[in-house]
């Protein structure tokens, strides 16, 4: 953390990366810590959230959202304290969430505001298992797998920020749930602590085969956060009208040219749904989403898991870390210091 | 045709086909004509469907029907003509469509058979137009590509028996409709007979660059009868949110290995619908289908084409030649005269 407390910190795209990114690929701009003009709110950042979608900011081509310009501020959700408003609606010591940027200061419109209850869950959350995280596996959950009691279900990076909501929800749908992850470690969490019936190791020698004995009567249902020989292992055993939920493909994204995917035939014949969704599309799910999710996770009907980095200067390298998997639970940046 | 008329013929599968299926790969098998037993309803065929699905029934494999067995007569879509019956519904002289076989007779419960007016379309037209091939278009436009005006449709294998009626349907709604086709013959029969937009020729150099433009603004919905290189072409200029009815893919059935299919990462970024079906789950969409449809036959607001081969002994040759493209229009084998 820097001592200055004048200046503000901003980490700024350098240059594109190629393959996976770094702290080379960025670079720390200061400036003044920005007043707020006339209806703006200046917060100071708390957590800032670190998430696979950000590598697909920093290509060229744009994807489903602006890409990232060098020279500009890498983007990215936090959770801040006010420390100046002109807004009617905000006053200093408010926590909100909805800022976004890789910097320790920001200044908006408050449009997007959210006031975060000091009394609740830890404020980290609301960037995880009650933020954009959470609502994606209840979105992908409730409008695409819609699992059901009888039928088995998979989830990939079932130990992640997405992959591990998402088993919870299936479980409690009544599914049988198997999750992918790597390692023993993660797989341990997946099973004892989210309680999933079964967790495959990806780096196994033979995922199919292992996959296979934990689904004996097929697949019905996948949430997809991985792709390549996850997703192939997967699709080969779905049961006719399955349903994929396509939330990501993260052992891709710091690839330069895609490789080939699966022969689509099995679609037709298994009246399989692919489905392509990103949660921000409807934004009321996020707020339905917290109203639900808000009392699980205060009793521990929901459990999450963190993994926190310190210092705004070491998320160039988190983001690499979770594109390969180090990460272990709900990746964050603590920028300053958190008042609860 | 054979002049003896006291015997029944079938088309028996002699061995699983290698690739592309043959004369070689049937027999033809004579028993004497059925008598109707308690219940029982027997029909002579008059047409016999053949349709691209027909070569999955002859993989070893079970897909979404039961596999053909060596030794078993060859499923069909038949229109027949009763010529002895002890069911309460059906009397000598009814046409009927619902029984099935390579067979120039048949004996069945008369559960499935539909009786067909002798005053209405051709009785062919209950296998393609207002049969099964045209039911499977009406849903997967209504249920899964949903053009609307303003979007851009694509259709491929365009002039065939579904695609024919998928693409004037995507009209009907308002969409700008582009069909892919086999030579230029049947490119001009699908732009000036069926009224599409524009038609591109996938035997073309340049099958991407030729359909982007006659797809300036991307491709909003596409119904999939092809798969391989159209697949990909299509695929590559899908737009944000784009439906795909996954319909069929012909250009594989004779393959035993398939080929790798495309990088599903575009699926989440544009969240789009990949969405297999098939008609028969839905035998009320068929019923509802002729309903809607017989009036437009009958006054030309639906055109079809029809591919005729004469003789129950040149089926097999013919299901050859749909999976390669040769048909142009909806093939029928004729089995037995017609009485309209």
């Amino acid at each position: 953390m820097s001592a200055n407390t004048t200046m503000r910190r901003s980490v700024v795209l350098k240059r594109r990366p190629h393959g996976e990114p770094g702290a080379a690929d960025f670079t720390i701009q200061e400036d003044p810590i920005p007043t707020p003009g006339a209806g703006q709110v200046v917060t100071r950042t708390i957590w800032l959230s670190i998430d696979p979608y950000m590598r697909g900011r920093l290509r060229e081509e744009q994807t489903y959202a602006v890409a990232i310009q060098v020279g500009e501020v890498m983007t990215g959700e936090t959770v801040g304290e006010v420390i100046g408003s002109n807004h009617s609606e905000f006053v200093a010591g408010d926590i909100v969430v909805g800022a976004r940027g890789w910097q320790t200061h920001s200044v908006t419109d408050g449009a997007r505001l959210v006031k975060v209850p000091r009394d609740g869950a830890p404020l980290s959350a609301w960037l995880g298992v009650l933020g954009m995280p959470g609502a994606t596996a209840y979105a992908g959950i409730t409008e695409i797998c819609k699992p059901k009691a009888g039928e088995t279900m998979v989830v990939s990076a079932a130990s992640g920020a997405v992959g591990s909501i998402a088993g919870q929800l299936a479980k409690r749908a009544g599914a049988r749930v198997v999750g992918i992850a790597g390692g023993p470690e993660k797989c341990l969490w997946v099973q004892d602590s989210l309680g999933l019936d079964a967790c495959v190791d990806h780096r196994s020698r033979d995922l199919r085969t292992e996959l296979k004995a934990e689904c004996p009567d097929g697949i019905d249902a996948y949430f997809e956060n991985v792709g390549g020989a996850v997703q192939e292992a997967v699709f080969a055993q779905l049961n006719p009208f399955a349903r994929v939920a396509m939330c990501g493909m993260v052992s891709q994204y710091n690839e330069a040219v895609f490789p080939p995917g699966p022969n689509l035939g099995f679609v037709v014949g298994k009246r399989v749904l692919i489905q392509g969704f990103i949660v921000s599309d409807r934004p009321e799910r996020l707020t339905e989403w917290r109203m639900l999710a808000g009392p699980l996770v205060a009793d521990g009907g929901l459990i999450y898991r963190e993994d926190v980095h310190d210092g705004l200067e070491n998320a160039p390298n988190a983001l690499a870390g979770i594109l390969s998997g180090q990460n272990f639970g709900k990746l964050l940046i603590k920028v300053g210091p958190d008042p609860l």
